[in-house]
């Protein structure tokens, strides 16, 4: 046993097997719940030493909420488990013949590993832009995108070159699924109802919002009916959306989107795709091109035992899915606890049961009273928009946030940003010496 | 007139005078709160785009609030006041005799210049305990705070060296005035009732709390029974208290306390003392050996018509107040108050009123029901210690925080932490390489 776990560990576990997760991401905080009661050791790697409920990033990004809210200690959610432990590292690669991971903070054995590394922000391969655009998949992300669009605000206001002061107030984003919708509508309400109070002396007609997507329609993991709703509400907010368009570079603020189309920001946003996060030491033929792991319908890891991955990273491949599950929080929730139970069951000798995924829906929000909604509890899938979609996107989310204190304190400020139409954590965190664009 | 207002100012606040203020503190923000009305344009200068407020830093330290909840955007505060601009700057330094200020993002002219640069921590020139003591004037101060106590403890289950383990979770605070007081509360307080079931397997009886103050007593801007309740509820919560004790050193994670005296810790807060914020360029017979600029019962900076200074800044020197206000917000905020009503008077030649500072008393609190409190508020002072000053104390607190939303929030976040015993916001925010300790 290595000395990093078994240091200060309970001697009653120290007998027992050990299961090893690497990420407290939705499939893996949902593993750890559901191995409740197992005769097991569960160790919780994660450079974070909190969970982040990454659909509402996106808020923390525009103002809408604080960053507390929406993330939660992991020691906090398992304080009651006394066979859980949690250790705040980076997993820099697996021995699967030694049945161990070497960590930033020490190596470790493990007898069952759970790979739930979740997915990163996909440029496909074009440095440019990675280097320069602006990501938002961690609470790091959301700050500093924060950061930036007030800061170009306030550069704005020095400016008497109109051509920089269009630059540092427009925004591309790219990318039409649930990400680049809700933030492109999210900015077109911070230009709606409060960056006019803010910003008196700008000229806000000029703030422009483009939406870039590469194929004909917004949404794509939903109904029709759901992207065309999303189109008109998207619209109706002022916001440019450029079907069947991709974004070829991005030099000198200037973003390319071919056919001699360019718009100038210093605000290109990148919600065009994600890629899988799997470990290095992983058997090379089980990783997809994507970078998500080849799983079985337990989901073990091809070519091995006693090594499995859930959520976003793993994929899943049948018949009816050649591509695995969508990388959302549902599939990497229900496979998190299913894993969970075939583990128990593997303990007992008991036969294990094969992933089956069931599809509640799906469900993005544009703005005030302005959601779309597709859901799949009845047999015949149940379609609605607008303002009763948006209770229900404010009810699931709120349900789902982890913690009952967020819950209230995302309720709250959701309830004051509708009766006073503000964003209030318009904040910059961090002093700078320059209000300059770069990024931070 | 400088491009850094002219440009995209409203025309009618182009020929009025222009007061500019430095710092948007409670004196800053008390002042132009008050110039409600007046025939002039105000310009706020301020590194933050947000107010901060101090009293509560240490609660956002020990994981009591969110950051987002104690600061407040200075363009929200002041959004129905067309008068009213905001520039994002450092002030670099003032020029009286061109009525300038320069500034990181340009120079400006003022007719008035108000001087509310606050105060910042006092080393009492000892670099070395500069360079490596946490201090707590600071938004970033707190988060750094905060992100290196929980990494403290993440890092002390990670060694086998018990002398490792508690220079990192033993506390030396320096200082018994109100920060030190609350901080070392709040910390017995995690202490007692959060760390033992984030961290069961630490034996957090070895989880030192030292508070080192260079009187004999405890909050000495305040009553005796303050000062004596306080050490009592101190010592209850287990804080070891060193009394006419000073540090005359800090190296290799040692507190030198004299007389042989040594502490080992990696965490040395410092809470000892402040010192005035001077801008560069006023004349320096008017700086005191504190840093604290000399003004009138005006709050006219000495040898100037038209430059002031409120708040923690500004030495206001009378026969009964030789080293001036006590550098707390209630003298910055009534010196705000009252200069604003001068100013109009001046712009009307009408007779100015010097200042008169109503002292309604002082209040700490060291946990869950102990708090202390002196009121003024009748002739003979009034005193109270335990469960109703705390009520009184977190009334006024709640009270005087900037914005409605943000008292909804603490107040919200102080009902759950009362009920549950808890202190949710115990979150590493930066993703970290390392856990072993370097200051952030």
């Amino acid at each position: 046993m290595s000395k990093l776990i078994s240091t200060r560990t309970r001697v009653a576990d120290l007998g027992k097997p050990r299961i090893v997760v690497i990420g407290g991401g939705f499939g893996g905080l949902e593993f750890i719940k559901a191995t409740k009661g197992i005769n097991a050791q569960v160790v919780l790697f994660d450079k974070y030493n909190h969970h982040t409920f990454q659909p509402l990033l996106y808020q923390v990004a525009t103002s809408g909420l604080e960053t507390g809210s929406i993330i939660f200690p992991f020691r906090k959610k398992f304080s009651d488990r006394k066979d859980f432990y949690f250790r705040m590292g980076e997993v820099q690669k697996i021995v699967p013949e030694e049945n161990s991971i070497e960590t930033n903070i020490g190596t470790i054995k493990y007898d069952y590993l759970v790979i739930a590394t979740g997915a990163s922000t996909n440029y496909y391969g074009n440095d440019k832009i990675a280097d320069k655009a602006y990501p938002l998949k961690t609470i790091e992300d959301a700050i500093a995108l924060r950061n930036r669009i007030i800061k170009d605000f306030e550069y704005a206001l020095l400016t008497e070159d109109n051509e920089l002061m269009n630059t540092l107030i427009d925004f591309v984003i790219v990318g039409g699924g649930p990400t680049g919708v809700e933030l492109a509508g999210a900015l077109a309400e911070l230009k709606k109802h409060v960056f006019p109070n803010d910003y008196k002396e700008l000229e806000l007609q000029e703030m422009d919002i483009h939406l870039v997507e590469g194929t004909d329609r917004l949404l794509n993991g939903m109904s029709e009916e759901a992207g065309e709703k999303a189109l008109a509400f998207l619209k109706e907010l002022g916001v440019h959306v450029h079907f069947n368009t991709f974004v070829n570079g991005y030099e000198n603020d200037e973003v390319d989107l071919g056919e001699g189309r360019k718009i100038k920001t210093k605000n290109l946003i990148w919600a065009a795709g994600v890629t899988g996060n799997p470990v290095k030491g992983i058997n090379e033929n089980a990783i997809l091109k994507n970078q998500r792991i080849k799983v079985d319908a337990y989901n073990r890891v091809e070519g091995y035992e006693n090594i499995f991955a859930v959520g976003d990273v793993a994929a899943m491949i049948t018949e009816d899915l050649p591509k695995g599950h969508p990388m959302v929080a549902p599939p990497a929730m229900q496979q998190g606890e299913n894993l969970a139970r075939n583990i128990k069951a593997m303990m007992e000798n008991k036969p294990l049961s094969p992933f089956k995924y069931k599809d509640q829906g799906t469900m993005a929000t544009i703005g005030r009273n302005k959601a779309v909604v597709d859901l799949l509890l009845t047999r015949k899938p149940w379609k609605t928009q607008g303002t009763f979609a948006w209770l229900i996107w404010m009810f699931v989310h709120l349900m789902s946030l982890v913690g009952f204190r967020n819950r209230i304190l995302v309720f709250i400020n959701w309830l004051y940003s509708y009766v006073s139409y503000d964003k209030s954590n318009r904040l910059i965190i961090g002093k700078n010496e320059s209000l300059e664009p770069e990024k931070i």
